[in-house]
């Protein structure tokens, strides 16, 4: 399958200037990266495609994971992008930097924490960061390794939370006293380390950076995945020359997923805080079947 | 009722630390100009007054506004506010600075509109300030005003608006293509007047300020009531020696309103994003009465 996918992606024509730049993501979280895009980036146009299907990643082997980003990158590539952001914090361990080699003449690829330890270690001043993230994301390494590459010799303190993610994709009343608990415990040890950068692993969480801001006081900057993205994809196009000249268009952007488009709708509005408009399906190979 | 109410007042302690900063407001609006106090001065205790009961303040006559405000301050200093915050347009037009005269001694009185056109005033680099708000707010004149002081010689370009806020109000799926297209129209003449710097002359706005910033680019400054009052409440405190000392502290905020509290606690965790927990309720006088 694997071999399938990269056939694939070698018979696409190159890069065009008028392609949308395209985003994935296990589900709707990736949004939240997609929203900041469309506000710093608003004369580009954006394909986001959410692996609703399959959701969640979590507990999905390298293997697999390896081959949901070959089949999801085909499926954009495919459909004309002129760069893919891998807005999965899953994803981008297993997959990076593989899927940048084998997309190498193709398209760029932009993944999640690189840019936020760039962002981190720029804006530190007191030399601590603190990285709120999933155990898993925590436990890759990926940001520890970034960080020593990028602010060599800062103190790095890392808090997993497997909890605050399935509390911010509750829908109805989710900013409740339960949410604000675990804001407070997780929030604790950084505090304590007296950080003063904390780069938000994980795309659920800028939905409560307010929240976030609260408990660890105005005076620490919280970096997200969204505006680093934002930032590293307009320099990227710029460099490329795949930027449309002209900043004053009015971008366009549309959505793909998995599972059922009605579900994805309903949460993904609140991700995006911004209209959902149609989105489509495709369909992918069921997991039992890549290792076939 | 007036007199009452003034009487009312005088026989309240004066200031104390201790106390809460209290907000008033016809609605639910001024909860994210509590939001961003809640974010900029996290150690201090907030109570938030919103008066649902006789909501919406717009076609309101100025004597009933008035009366309103000096009613409602007169709950709020009850409470024991050490700071009183007029988080609403139509009663900061209609009372300030009368409120502020009738309370001298008692507590320091902040409202909207000065500290935004300050911030504006601090903001803007080519000296050209937008300003959106509603056609009551644009006619009252009172932010051209204050900007006269603040930002002389700047140009002002002002937008009103009757239909965004009841956009914005609609529970469910508010960020819809209408919501889009009526950005898109009330952006188009600040876009066309090049400003650099945004107000947000109601205090709904902030809920679509990704929104608007897509429409009118990176470059243009946004700037809320909210942020502008934390600020202000924050040195106004400090000056008058009414802060919390102890920054670390962990401030509570709890909420009044005259309405029903159900329904304040269903359509406020929007506007304040953050769990609102008890909402109390107080009885206000029937508009009738005012005048009798």
């Amino acid at each position: 399958m694997l071999r399938r996918v990269r056939a694939n992606i070698r018979h696409v024509k190159a890069a065009d200037r008028d392609g949308p730049v395209a985003l994935f993501d296990s589900g709707v979280g990736g949004l939240t990266v997609l929203h900041e895009c469309l506000v710093q980036i608003p004369h580009e146009d954006f394909l986001y495609l959410g692996d609703t299907a399959r959701f969640p990643y979590g507990d999905r082997s390298l293997d697999e994971l390896r081959a949901f980003a070959q089949e999801l990158a085909a499926i954009l590539v495919d459909e004309g992008a002129k760069m893919l952001v891998v807005a999965c914090n899953s994803a981008t361990s297993a997959a990076m930097p593989k899927l940048r080699q084998d997309l190498a003449g193709v398209v760029d690829v932009i993944s999640v924490v690189e840019p936020e330890s760039r962002l981190a270690a720029d804006t530190t001043r007191n030399r601590r960061i603190g990285l709120l993230a999933t155990p898993a994301t925590v436990g890759s390494g990926a940001y520890q390794r970034a960080l020593r590459k990028s602010a060599p010799g800062c103190e790095v303190t890392a808090v997993g939370t497997r909890e605050l993610a399935p509390l911010i994709q509750r829908e109805g009343d989710w900013w409740d006293q339960e949410l604000v608990d675990c804001v407070d415990r997780v929030c604790e040890p950084l505090a304590d380390a007296k950080v003063d950068t904390v780069i938000l692993g994980c795309t659920h969480y800028p939905l409560i950076r307010p929240m976030l801001q609260r408990r660890l006081g105005r005076r620490v900057r919280l970096v997200s995945s969204g505006e680093a993205i934002a930032e590293t994809v307009h320099d990227a196009l710029r460099k490329d020359g795949l930027d449309r000249d002209d900043e004053d268009r009015r971008g366009d952007y549309s959505f793909i997923c998995t599972g059922d488009p009605g579900e994805f709708h309903r949460v993904g509005g609140r991700f995006l805080q911004m209209p959902l408009g149609q989105v489509r399906q495709v369909e992918v190979r069921d997991p039992r079947e890549v290792h076939a």
